[in-house]
């Protein structure tokens, strides 16, 4: 065990050097929560098809709970039950089209970590800076209990709990709880808990701060403890759900899935849940009655209880859908919280965008009309009122708006087209559109994977760690 | 799955290359044995500790159902359900004595298995040839179902079902159907079906023959079919006890396990077992109803079902004990098949040697007195009587002594010695003697184990092979 410990403290200290200026000392948020015994326990796995390269090094790292896919390396880090999804990888001879550039990708991206802490953390590439094509790094970075990395470079970084950097360059900065960042290149900045930011440099820039006493009720998370509220409630109290997806190699799925679609074995399927065709559901999604139409997807972390999605709407890592109705092509984004209730259904008309860190919470009946933007913390219809705007409207926009606690500088059709670019893109890639022959995606691609599950020494001074373990083709 | 095809095309040119002498092509014997589908759908797995020096390499094979331990390197080879069992490795610095030289080992020994293809085959080491310390070779080898390859480097051989080579050098050789050899060097012999064959070279020479139509209802094997008989059924119909086990990751024992002794997590426990200190109970054992005494042992595809052993007693690799009541001390060796019956038990008196490859298969009940050395075909009194010799007299033969269809050469007290020491070998090594302190041995040492399980490519041309996994410390 005694390894794993120093592994720890190393980690830190690096974090902590790289974060001198912020005066942060990580230590004493990290230090109470690595349940050591948990990361002996715990098995890793990854994943391997013909599609994914592979180039999977792991060394002298603790990798409790993993999933890669496609080319990796991790080096001295500890991954407690992440998921690195390598399968969006760039590959020898792609083009990478930013600014009017083209250019060609040398050799098969790969991801690599080194000396970083990740939490119950979920990365997710679609590395998308010009700089590093060939490689996506994590490095010298500590993320905390469900944090997204999205398609984004992080070093010396720190990340509070269901915080997200998405195709963020983010260099010895701190990303405060809940908070989501997508801005371009980042460096030693102090986010507070609670922003959502959205920025594209010279185009648009919009901000949201959480009331930061109601958002506590939700996520709290101060140094000596562990995280608390609605979230971590809502997740511990399904955990148990999982352990049997877990703890079965070949798991038979429960439900009928069509051709077309993709159900993966880590996911959990509780009964009276409807699959139609094109629709993807990843690892560690949880589905519980839940009628899911063509072209829909659930991201890994998701989860969908007592809804109804109509088709081609999108469940983003993380994102939690209770007791609602969504229309067609309404988007779901990382980490939302959408609660109805039984008897007051929550209902989302169709092609609306939920930006991603909305909470919804309702105690009665919602109703959000099609086409709208939806942001921040809304637990009634006056909270709708002022955390919503119809995109047509956003669309109008040309250089300032300000509504509740939300400020947005720019023009307003950028970024709705932004929003609806990218919304088309996580389609596309998903499967959505497939069409029997063509416009392939993971939900037809990652029908066939094979796991290998892989375990730590299982005592001695390496207790906790891994032997070097290389995969190649 | 075009790969895997070619894979085993070559493998079998190359060992009927390596058997041109004998006019002998294993084509036919192999072809319709193997389940491609099959191959695809298992797991391998390979076990981790600290004690065991790790350098596994796996290059374009087939492992369906491995099981690693230590060192080892695996070339183009198909091992479908195989056991290859490194965890008796010499270690560098170790010093191997032989024939009064003693021979400094170099590095840690390695196992090495090259265009080999074996099935439900098990290896285990305690590699003798003083010749090649450092490296366990199975080089262009095929091996039927349940043949044991036991501490022997085996080359361009052919191994039939239930055949075992132990402590043996075989050299482009073939070994029948339910042979069993231990006879030092052997090259480019032809071992008929049913012979036990343990020889010393200038010491003494056993030799049995079975009767082989009384055989063939036990275990039979022809060209363009799978081997049949009661073996085969008595293994098929217990089978589906193994599926669960393999199935769960986290498999919590039944049965309550002292600290000094050990239960494989792969291995099927029923109703009313009992486990005694310093048991040793081995991967993909099977006991149902089975009272352990102290210092007991159930090796690798064993099975004890509604029998009583009193401590001590070995029950080797695939040895079946049925009905049966054992003294303190008996010795069952592999693939023995001991069956009495609910109403009309075997017992067999403390003290006792059963040969390996011998079956007992009563109707009436049965007693073997204390102090005896048992072989061949025993059905009844009769057969006892003419398959069986108290090791007192056996000690007195000088020459030459026949029985039945035993013949023995040489020195029997020499014979008798040899199968003592042997014996008190495995007990050590196991674990038997451990006092608390002093006397380790699997039993205790292999208790805490991670395993590793492993995928092969899912589809495609690769569709059965695995990618290249290199485990290094």
């Amino acid at each position: 065990m005694k390894e794993l410990e120093r592994l720890l403290d190393r980690i830190v200290q690096r974090v902590n050097i790289n974060l001198r200026e912020h005066e942060y000392d990580v230590n004493p948020l990290v230090q109470k929560l690595i349940p050591f015994s948990q990361m002996t326990k715990f098995y890793a796995f990854y994943g391997i098809t013909p599609h994914h390269p592979l180039n999977l090094q792991f060394r002298n790292s603790n990798l409790a709970g993993s999933y890669f896919l496609g080319k990796c390396s991790v080096t001295n880090s500890l991954l407690y039950k992440s998921d690195i999804r390598g399968d969006e990888l760039k590959q020898k001879a792609d083009v990478f089209k930013y600014q009017g550039y083209e250019i060609p990708v040398d050799e098969d991206e790969e991801i690599e970590i080194v000396d970083s802490f990740l939490i119950k953390t979920l990365v997710h590439n679609f590395s998308h800076d010009p700089e590093t094509l060939e490689k996506f790094f994590i490095r010298d970075t500590i993320a905390m209990h469900y944090a997204n990395i999205h398609g984004s470079p992080a070093e010396g970084s720190f990340l509070g709990p269901f915080s997200t950097v998405d195709l963020t360059t983010i260099r010895d900065s701190r990303v405060g709880t809940f908070s989501y960042i997508q801005a371009g290149e980042v460096s030693h900045l102090d986010i507070e808990p609670g922003t959502v930011w959205v920025r594209a440099p010279e185009t648009f820039n919009f901000m949201y701060r959480f009331p930061l006493q109601r958002l506590n009720n939700y996520i709290y998370f101060t140094a000596g403890s562990s995280p608390q509220g609605i979230f971590i409630d809502f997740v511990e109290d399904r955990k148990e759900a999982f352990q049997r997806v877990f703890n079965v190699v070949n798991l038979e799925p429960s439900v009928q899935v069509p051709n077309s679609a993709s159900l993966d074995r880590f996911a959990v399927i509780k009964p009276k849940t409807h699959i139609s065709d094109n629709v993807l559901i990843s690892q560690r999604a949880y589905l519980q009655n839940a009628w899911l139409g063509k072209g829909a997807n659930a991201q890994e972390q998701s989860y969908i209880i007592n809804s109804r999605l109509e088709g081609n709407d999108i469940t983003a890592h993380g994102a939690k859908i209770i007791e609602a109705d969504l229309g067609k092509d309404v988007f779901v984004g990382f980490n939302c919280f959408l609660r109805g209730r039984p008897e007051s259904r929550l209902t989302i008309g169709k092609e609306s965008v939920i930006m991603p860190h909305t909470i919804i919470d309702i105690r009665q009946s919602l109703s959000i009309p099609a086409g709208h933007l939806v942001w921040g913390l809304i637990t009634d219809e006056k909270d709708l009122e002022s955390n919503s705007l119809s995109l047509k409207e956003f669309s109008k926009i040309d250089t300032r708006f300000s509504k509740g606690n939300m400020v947005f500088e720019g023009n307003g059709a950028e970024f709705v087209t932004a929003f609806k670019e990218r919304i088309h893109h996580i389609l596309e890639t998903n499967g959505a559109f497939f069409n029997g022959h063509s416009n392939k995606g993971h939900a037809q691609q990652n029908q066939k994977i094979s796991f290998n599950t892989i375990q730590p020494y299982p005592q001695g001074e390496k207790e906790g760690l891994y032997p070097t373990i290389i995969i190649r083709p």
